[in-house]
């Protein structure tokens, strides 16, 4: 089955792109959390989105939540890991399992995180985002995994299954629940050191020698999502319609650039889902 | 006294530009109605505004009309007839009145009435949009007012003081509130005629000889409004960050562009607030 617009991303850039899509009686996909986002619902108070004076973030969330399911839209609880423009389609790569979509609209926020030294010049080369996709390289090999959030503990999981030592390296304060055989080290990552490929992952306090590392972030940089992607400023790049350089891409949101806010977002996701619709009409 | 920005239009562009520029400490002005935008009160059903499902405009109105009211914003009920950039600052004229801002954000909307025949041609010869304005030119002269709302009503009593003959022709059904010396004509325009000055206002049924013509609409367009914007098919040509082509002007909502939507107006009403303020900062 292929979907007319799928939407990566949950926050209000994405949520206001999929009721505007799902009004226009397409056929969606939403990508995100049900939480639907970190940003929103850690606010303590908001007075700058039109209607809401005084909101904290959680009721903020309740309304948009409430929007969506009133109009029966579902987020699928799914991080996607690449987005290749296929021509006429979209293949949308989660893990192992594959979607497609005639449209892609990305509203994946920013990620505040830098990368660290080293780190983007060994991407691909012992470097990476996504530790499930790549898992069948390291079988048997060592790996480091920074995990910028909880939801890096089941990637550590699943690579423990296949690789001979993983090392955790948590960015966030929480109980960590990961198999009893990796190995949780507290230590702030400094830089990563190799020759062709990346093979040390430099802490401030020891030296890990390993065959790969995973940066495991909320959002991943835009153009290892969708190669091909042009990227300005670490934002992608889109004209007022919010079309990006790949026909059928759009995106809406923190991704585009600043302000960074909801109703901006909410509005650019507005105004992409449209111009996403006139593209498929014209198809 | 010079206000930081003055914000023309209360529909969700202006309101939103309202609320952001506050919010950042700048002392503003709205220049609109106290019933905020027709287009908002008069929406039978709104279902696209991420955090409100199935409300309607009355409703979404009233939630708008309490985040300002909450915020302390008052709305002037006032029309802007002109805006003249000065250099570093903007001087608005409100019939006799003159405000002064540092800024000029302009979220006036759309106005769907296309000018006929001949009227785009004569403007500043004998056409005109803002009959107060202009009274002075047609002391003891006959003049026809065509107007689109109720409002036109107290330009074409005021005109009638000055002007020999005044010819009314609504484009409204209503009960008309005018002098009774002010002859009312229910008839449909079609064309501006004249030399180097409009003479003859065409109607289908009958033709008017007048030394001048005003067409007051609901929003004039902008070229109109702010000489030495520019405008692009109609539409005020804005970059991402909501900047006119004019130093310190911004605009936002229906009056920039396409698709004509409540939570894209909001979107643009708020980064172009965002940038007057970083603007005026960096002066
Ligand atoms: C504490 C705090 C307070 C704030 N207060 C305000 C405020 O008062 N007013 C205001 O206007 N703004 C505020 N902001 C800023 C605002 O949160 C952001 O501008 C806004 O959330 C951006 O919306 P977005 O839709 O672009 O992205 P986000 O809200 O960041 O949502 C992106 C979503 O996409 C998901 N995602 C990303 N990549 C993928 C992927 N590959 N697969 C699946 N899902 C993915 C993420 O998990 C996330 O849920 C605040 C931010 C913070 C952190
Ligand atoms: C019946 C109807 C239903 C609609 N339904 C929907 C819907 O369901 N969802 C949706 O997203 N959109 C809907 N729209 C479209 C939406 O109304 C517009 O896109 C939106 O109102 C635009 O907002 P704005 O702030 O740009 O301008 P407007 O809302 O048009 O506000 C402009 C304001 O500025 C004032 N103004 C203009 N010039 C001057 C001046 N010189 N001096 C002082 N004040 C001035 C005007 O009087 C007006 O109050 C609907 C429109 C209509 C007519």
């Amino acid at each position: 089955m292929r979907y007319d617009v799928a939407i990566i991303g949950s926050g209000p850039g994405g949520l206001s792109a999929a009721i505007n899509a799902k009004i226009r009686n397409k056929n969606i996909i939403v990508f995100g959390n049900s939480n639907l986002s970190e940003k929103v619902v850690k606010a303590p108070k908001i007075n700058n989105y039109l209607g809401f004076y005084d909101i904290n973030g959680e009721n903020l969330k309740n309304m948009f939540k409430s929007h969506i399911d009133k109009m029966g839209i579902e987020i699928n609880e799914e991080r996607v890991n690449n987005v290749y423009a296929m021509g006429d389609y979209f293949s949308i790569m989660v893990n192992e399992k594959m979607y497609e979509a005639s449209t892609v609209i990305l509203a994946t926020g920013v990620e505040y995180t830098k990368p660290i030294k080293g780190e983007e010049e060994f991407v691909g080369k012992g470097v990476g985002y996504c530790a499930t996709c790549d898992a069948s390289l390291y079988k048997g090999k060592k790996v480091a995994i920074v995990g910028y959030n909880s939801e890096a503990e089941e990637e550590a999981n699943f690579l423990m299954e296949i690789a001979s030592k993983v090392y955790y390296i948590p960015m966030y304060k929480n109980e960590y629940d990961v198999d009893e055989n990796i190995e949780i080290i507290k230590d702030i990552p400094i830089e990563v050191q190799g020759d062709t490929k990346a093979n040390k992952l430099v802490l401030r306090n020891t030296d890990l020698d390993v065959d790969g590392i995973f940066f495991i972030k909320n959002s991943i940089s835009p153009k290892y999502l969708v190669p091909g992607l042009e990227v300005e400023d670490g934002h992608i790049k889109v004209d007022r319609n919010m079309k990006t350089n790949i026909n059928g891409c759009f995106a809406a949101g923190d991704c585009v650039g600043k302000p960074y806010q909801y109703i901006k977002a909410a509005g650019e996701g507005q105004v992409a889902a449209l111009n996403a619709v006139s593209y498929l009409d014209k198809k």
